[in-house]
């Protein structure tokens, strides 16, 4: 029997590597899917990202007794190193041990830290920042990329509501304003809480966007990196009834623990996770971006005509696999 | 003493009613936040959405034994009013009732419907449509909007992705292209399951945005209405593990059951929600516009200088709250 469901599926596709087969079943022949373009790239054109680069963040178990782990990519330079780096002694101070999620705002951010920093009805003294963490300045939200990068990345430009232009470098999503080019708030982006400027925050607290991309936000806080493997384990969490998504002390049970933070390269080899992206120096990734533009694929009527830079996420994959 | 995390709260506060209050704890004096422009308005800005427009669909009791409702709005016209009055028929035959939440995909949809119609993995029977319910054909996806609304509604354009234009229509989120204008998904919107064209759907499968806006799908896939009160109650669901997101028979115990969905005139008057919007008309809504594209509110260092349509919600609150 024709499922229908499953062709409605095939238009809602985008992000499920394994549609192509499922929408097969009963898809007219077409152009093919972004993601059937991004299956057909060659091995040369992943991009190994560095075990550096990556964080696990391990949170309790779920009531079902499951594993929940977090794989985070850092953002490579030229942008946010200061907070790269501080989060990345953070982690091996295993400062971020035993903090929670304090706030989940539906179509907004959750965010975790200290409960006792990260949270309006607190009263305790925060913990004290490892030695080498310092409180980062604004110099870091925007950076002038150097040119042979611009070369490598510069395939495309896209009609952008909040930049001139928009682009991807180094595998992340940017936007660019004259010379300058910062790192944008798309979905599972990661940001740093700060204060009020000049304090832009040192990366002990950290928050991940859950909905709409908040593009608002960029340049006014640091993005640091974003979640490359286990998002639903944050974005399924329930929301927090008090202002702003915090949970409130009488829904205390419902702040997930973070158990452990470590960087990637100080895990034994056989714990260890390795990812690759996509290089958009490749030939399959402007072809891609096109797609993702300009669905022809079956389902599809109307092809958009455009997309913004955060519906053409860089294509993000375990090594080997 | 200071909590810093109260001002990253006041930065991520947009869409959170009870943030003035809070981030006024340290804020240094400012231009007004949206949530601040947005409570100034006068009562005669805000229009009622009517009550045959509104839809309760209550899920089955959560874990703790909490209630469940969600509070649909439908689409005014001149949009998509084929697939509207079948969703009121749907409603009114009680089809909807004891149907489940099938899919759950992160970042993109959660998808409600008949088990045998809605699941790669059924082999049974779909349920028959009610008398008078009909599949649309396309005709319906674009409308040439009258002169007068659009004078009404045609306060300010902003950059698209996607369109010539973006705008807001008898509240809700319009693109542009030549004379025609059509409704955009959105985070919350409400889509039309459907097979291949020229078949467009019935109104009985039905999905709602959970992530970035999917704006390829605008003109491809119907849309009729939106969630205004609820929302968490379906983007908090786990995510499915099968393809595209679909809960596998092996977790079926994680398919929410509907159990009823009911047009709001047809309850007991005790029972009927009533909700308003904000007018683009009036003079609140461009300053609230022009506050959500620029934000001069403490926190921020760098205004964006732009908005997407997404990012400029309509809003809405219970009437006489």
């Amino acid at each position: 029997m024709t499922k229908p469901l499953i062709s409605l599926a095939a238009a809602l596709a985008l992000s499920a590597p394994s549609s192509a087969p499922l929408a097969a079943q009963d898809a007219p022949v077409g152009a093919p899917s972004p993601n059937e373009i991004v299956e057909g790239a060659a091995a040369e054109e992943w991009i190994a990202i560095p075990a550096e680069d990556l964080l696990v963040m391990t949170l309790a178990p779920a009531t079902n007794g499951s594993e929940r782990k977090v794989v985070i990519q850092l953002m490579p330079a030229p942008f946010s190193q200061g907070w790269v780096e501080n989060i990345r002694t953070l982690a091996r101070a295993q400062w971020y041990d035993d903090i929670t999620v304090n706030r989940v705002q539906d179509n907004y951010v959750v965010q975790w830290g200290d409960l006792n920093y990260d949270n309006p009805e607190a009263d305790g003294e925060p913990k004290l920042l490892p030695e080498g963490v310092k409180v980062m300045d604004e110099s870091d939200y925007v950076q002038r990329v150097p040119e042979a990068e611009e070369e490598q990345a510069g395939r495309y430009r896209l009609i952008d509501s909040y930049a001139e232009a928009t682009d991807v470098k180094g595998g992340f999503p940017v936007a660019q304003v004259g010379d300058f080019w910062w790192p944008v708030h798309c979905y599972g982006m990661i940001g740093v809480g700060r204060n009020y400027s000049p304090d832009t925050g040192s990366g002990a607290e950290l928050y991940t966007v859950i909905g709409h991309a908040p593009r608002h936000l960029d340049r006014n806080i640091a993005l640091v990196g974003r979640i490359i493997e286990g998002m639903e384990h944050l974005s399924s969490l329930p929301r927090g009834s008090g202002a702003l998504g915090f949970y409130t002390d009488e829904e205390a049970d419902k702040r997930t623990p973070i158990l452990t933070v470590r960087v990637a390269s100080d895990l034994p080899a056989a714990e260890q996770p390795h990812f690759e992206f996509l290089s958009t120096a490749g030939e399959t990734f402007p072809r891609y971006a096109d797609a993702r533009a300009n669905r022809r694929d079956p389902f599809f009527i109307v092809p958009a005509g455009g997309a913004d830079i955060c519906n053409i996420p860089v294509p993000i994959r375990r090594a080997g696999e």
